[in-house]
């Protein structure tokens, strides 16, 4: 079976920009190499229903006995990308502090706002990032740096980084950023330059291909289930009462699944892995108004992305080029409250937005030791003189990912799991949308 | 100068329904008396600039010596209304606690869904409230009765009383549902029936004439400033990045007032008491505008009730009564943006409506001793034979005000005050914004 | 009755330094004068039983419209003293903002380590404290200055406050430090030197005469309620299940006290002010038995200054002077044990003490803005000219108060009030502790 | 390499009661089968030094198509045993959910304190669970069932289980308790009952074998960090301030070491598999010297059983058969201060045990989901007949494991892993405790 696997031992090849031949500053006898690998099993049915198991071999993160880089004369420059999420700050942290503390490099330069940050006529001096300069920045929200959106010519960027005459660029932002760093090595490549690019990847949307769960997830989570608690504080303090809570997930619903796992209050959770429709049979707003019938009460929590059939397309894309997304939360609102005023049902319907809280609280102890492993096997990773690559936790272990592999399709939720089926338990909404292979109406489509 | 004083002795005395000759089954052998009073003095400039101290005197709340009611044969009822406050459970909590454990009253009547459940064609049968049933639910907000908007007529109400046999009836809400107490009591007393109404005042806005401090407030306000730390991440994390935070306060700005003197972040607090204009020499918008040519960041708290000259009126009136608001946040943002895209200046807007979080959240401890005081005052006032009255806690005291007092008018931000004169320092709005008696643009009024 | 009023208007007059002419450079037209005092109603029976209300007048605090410095050339100073408390940086940070922003004072320097700060040989530099470096301190728990116990010799640091040119010092610490600010004062008055000294009293106790509430004891209790949460899940997971939670309070029970009315599993609290027996007819052993016989579980708080009647004397003395005490719930955790197992029963006896967990946290949102006002009234009464004097909010009014009397005597909960009796009814302790003038043996004694 | 993997596939292969022949209950059409296995290489270093990866395989947890019981018919037993640990609730709530709504079994009845629940002469008559009667329960820290130390036999908890009339035995708790559960097993085959023994291993240690982190493990190392922050505030509030912090890990340092990655301000961490001296060249006091004579104030976490062997034997047992520990942490202390006292150095040393506090919380949202998951399959696998087996996450999968292999052995921290190398790294230790495979005298050893 393992013939059918997606991944093959060439598409987790690391791209190297030279021999390592110096031996590494830190001081054990004993490294990972090049040659340690990882066998790992991955979910077969992640990559569509009736696949079996496959086995890919990945390369382990961690320090090598000998780097590419003279450490101590080597200069790193770090740029955060895209929206806010719960512990770029620790990854700054940890990425400055193990090339300050272990490798002793010659600097670290910070970015400013983004990739805007390497392009004069924007006018945002990059910030000299020091051990004492970052020493508290995990204990705050955000990013240090500034983040902005939208990308800019790889051409431009390299020219930046010669001018600053910087060795090793980490890139932490989404899926566009990683894009964007592919197509900065690639401008590199092109000249010969020895500039290394190491990604982290980050999204509070958790749908990295190949990355278990995104750092700052956890977080967002534990913050979500708050917001989710208040909404169902409200359902039940109110006749009929429903609480509508919109959280993040543009193409993938895992916040508004684990959240829903975490807190078990939820009785609908819409996400875009699955359509669903509002009437007739299997529809929201009949199941809806049985539940208000027997219960009086009701929390559902939807994905940014989910129903986007219901809705118009938009046509237009934000500064990052994605599709800017109907506004599914407010057209639910808009439809519960107007099918029960048809029918002439008393409703109390509270909605919640609770997006910007999520993303932009400090990362949680969980959050914090992964962010923390992320930063220094990024500079592991970059002193061996490996590029074009990213940090990633899969099944536990720390591995290296080539770009190509990690930006080649989004993660989702595999709706023929045993965490949907547990989801779909949590919430009751089995009962209308039974979980099967066959098509059903509602959910899973 | 005491003579200009607004509360006069014959404003603060408290009506009974007959004379207190049963001796109290509380096992004490000291208990204030209704001779115990308090004189205070109460801060002049609440009552308008210009005005000087005046003194008045209260009847201090406590359990007294001997009762109107025979406590065991008495049934009590709790009612809830209008919107979620911290605290509601512990209110409730304490007055089943002390009606049962001191008073071995009759029984307890949970009334469902506010005054709706007093309507029989609700379909709303009360529940029963014990301690047992009670016990744990000051851990959870909301209010574990429901609760409902809007008036009944008192005649309905007195009958289900009557119907019902309730002696004592607890009335947890805001200015509608005191006003709504008023009428009841005033129907009971026409019709010479023995029943207590004492009321508990219940507003998030902090707005309710001569109590310091309202139940929940300081867990809302709590609450507020995490949503606001939110919102400078998002700012700083952006360039030229704003954070605009909607509090409640319709009109009143004590949230919005306090939350910003709790969080050093804000840079605009925007309130009922204080109208503003966008444009010209004392305008918001140039001055965020150099704000973020100075800064690059910048923090906007603004009330509910804030502006309202600035939009159109909206001419409607919820289901409690209240004149419906003209949305200032959104308008807010939609000028901000407009402003800014005619300057083509870029600009990252965030705007964080944390409402629903901020009430429905369980009371902290301060709250919480607070509600449990507030709740067995109010037995022992009803024990007493003493209606048409709340519990208040004035300047550190508990004391009984009639209901007549506290609905006289709403209690406002004093923006004379040197409180408000911190909050402007707080936000460095006072350079725009002098305070000083003399009329200005922006703020004070 | 009020001539047995313990304060009369001579004890509240305020010491100044010489006429206040030079106008306020706060961009103010009102100002707060010297005349404006507030009558205050103090609670009778804190000053003893069978005592009636007295009223006393007290002098607001607040910015004047004259003050005594040229506010652009005075130096200030400011050191903090003994153990921690949260909201010490809040302090700080606001009379550094105020002195900068508003009164553009020359400088302001942070001495490090309490009064050993002054002292030279000790080789701790003071260091000088600006807006920016003060900005974010409030975020963090302790001292950014760091503090230490016990006295120096006044001479020496007015010698230190000269060599420093420092005209003003704030002095932030317990009974100890006001004290010891006194007598700094007084050494001062000698010289006929011209340097305020302005103390903000900070006692986790909350037993500062005159002061209703003090900074820090709000979060203090809200992280003590967490710890004996802790205690009841523990008790409750365990056959005879008992919970020993230790709180501070040296001679006052207010953190107890208070940490029970906001959590309702408390089932006996033990402080300084009432004595308790452990065996006999009203014990504490046998009424546990029984609580333990008829629940299965148990949660006792206990204040650190409890039962020292029922220990022999330490005989020794702190670095701060204060006695040392016997480890009452040590003791008492002895005792239970060998209480049950001298009868056989079974018991799981878990003991926390939370102490440093309590003090060491950040303010919560309540003592923040209350710290804030503190540290600024603290400035404004110094640049009047003000001295030996702290400041105090006082039934909700910020006044001043002569050092001498505040540290008359330490506050201490009045056990024949009503707070007092709602502690007693919420742990169900007077079933063996009747409230009752009579001496009873448990308590109150 | 695979032949020295210490795990084998008849190692990894799980009991049945016998064949499972009646359809499952549960509404989907695709189900896991027991050949759905999964095949995951083992971190060969957590076998020893120099040994290479292994791969095993493990049968993968989840729902059965067809099933042994018939489950309507079948009645549950839960019991909880040992120390509290966060998510204990979370587990309960999880199988009564899954035997109620999925399974519509015939009851479940909760086992009262621990294993002394089976034996009549302690008079615990168990508990029915209903979905109502957990529905909240998850919001409370502990076990709503009780819990207790210590065997029973294992004879008069089958003869219990047959007079219940019990099918199925879920036990959760520690490694004595699944020793325990193994007992039971072969008491049940011993007899050819047909009664299935599930466990889900507890241990806040995370010291379970082949358990990639045990459940509340997550939850306590939060909790941890919040009172090692609160060290550092101590510490860095005094001159030579240093915190000390005991935290639970007796064989496994897993705590100390996570809460000192997510903290960043941890200088010592001394764990049960580092041994350690005081004195001498590579003596923790003369380094702890070095940092306070550097930096004023140091952090130093312990487990609860490092530094055993600087102690003499206790010689003594608990009731679960553990040995009794010496109390390393007050050793520690007292050493410190001896050091400092003779050396005249000036000393703030601050000692904080928070264990019951962190084991006593309510789980995180990560642990919730995480303990659904556990219940849930826990109930999948006795339905479908296994027994003498534990539901594990292993590296991100769910897997069924034989009681004999995860009581094999305990799982220790593998100090020549990066994982302890970033410890190593963050504490700074790794200046005077090489990482290294040479012998060290400081750690590790």
């Amino acid at each position: 079976m393992e013939d059918r696997c997606p991944v093959s031992d060439a598409d987790t090849a690391i791209t190297v920009l030279g021999p390592a031949k110096i031996p590494s500053p830190l001081p054990y006898c004993r490294f990972d190499d090049d040659t340690a690998r990882v066998r790992l099993e991955l979910d077969a049915s992640d990559f569509g229903p009736g696949r079996g198991p496959c086995l890919a071999d990945f390369e382990l993160a961690g320090p090598r006995g000998r780097i590419y880089f003279d450490s101590s004369k080597v200069k790193v420059a770090i740029v955060t990308c895209g929206g806010l999420c719960p512990g770029l700050n620790d990854v700054i942290r940890a990425i400055v502090m193990e090339c300050h503390h272990n490798y002793h490099v010659a600097g670290v330069l910070g970015i400013r706002f983004g990739l805007q940050g390497f392009i004069e006529s924007y006018g945002h001096a990059p910030m000299e990032l020091t051990p004492q300069s970052v020493s508290d920045i995990h204990q705050f929200g955000g990013t240090m740096l500034g983040s902005s959106r939208g990308p800019q010519k790889p051409e431009d960027i390299v020219d930046s980084l010669e001018r600053l005459n910087v060795g090793i660029l980490f890139v932490i932002g989404g899926d566009g950023t990683m894009k964007a760093a592919r197509r900065i090595q690639e401008e590199i490549a092109r000249r010969r330059s020895k500039i290394s690019v190491i990604g982290v990847p980050k999204t509070i949307d958790n749908d990295v291909n190949l990355v278990t769960k995104s750092f700052g997830f956890d977080t967002a989570v534990e913050k979500a289930t708050e917001a989710i608690r208040c909404a169902h504080t409200e359902a039940i303090g109110a006749l009929n009462g429903v609480g509508v809570v919109k959280v993040m997930g543009r193409e993938s619903g895992f916040i508004a699944a684990q959240a829903t796992l975490a807190l078990k209050e939820v009785n609908y959770v819409l996400v875009p892995e699955c359509s669903f429709t509002l009437n007739g049979e299997r529809g929201l707003l009949p199941s809806l108004e049985a539940r208000l019938r027997a219960r009086k009460h009701a929390v559902i929590v939807v994905a940014e992305g989910a129903g986007q059939n219901l809705l118009p397309d938009t046509g237009a894309r934000d500064a990052s080029g994605n599709p800017v997304l109907g506004d599914i939360a407010q057209y639910l609102c808009g439809e519960i409250e107007a099918y029960f005023r048809d029918r002439q049902m008393p409703l109390t319907l509270k909605f919640i937005d609770p997006s910007y809280i999520i993303r932009s609280v400090p990362a949680n102890a969980n959050d914090r030791v992964y962010c923390g492993f992320l930063g220094q096997n990024a500079v592991h990773a970059a002193m061996a003189g490996k590029t074009g690559m990213v940090v990633s936790r899969l099944f536990d272990r720390y591995v290296h990912l080539p770009l190509d592999l990690v930006t080649l399709k989004r993660k989702k939720l595999n709706i023929f799991s045993d965490y949907w089926r547990s989801v779909l338990e949590s919430t009751g909404q089995h009962e209308v949308t039974p979980f099967t292979d066959a098509p059903v109406v509602f959910c899973p489509a």
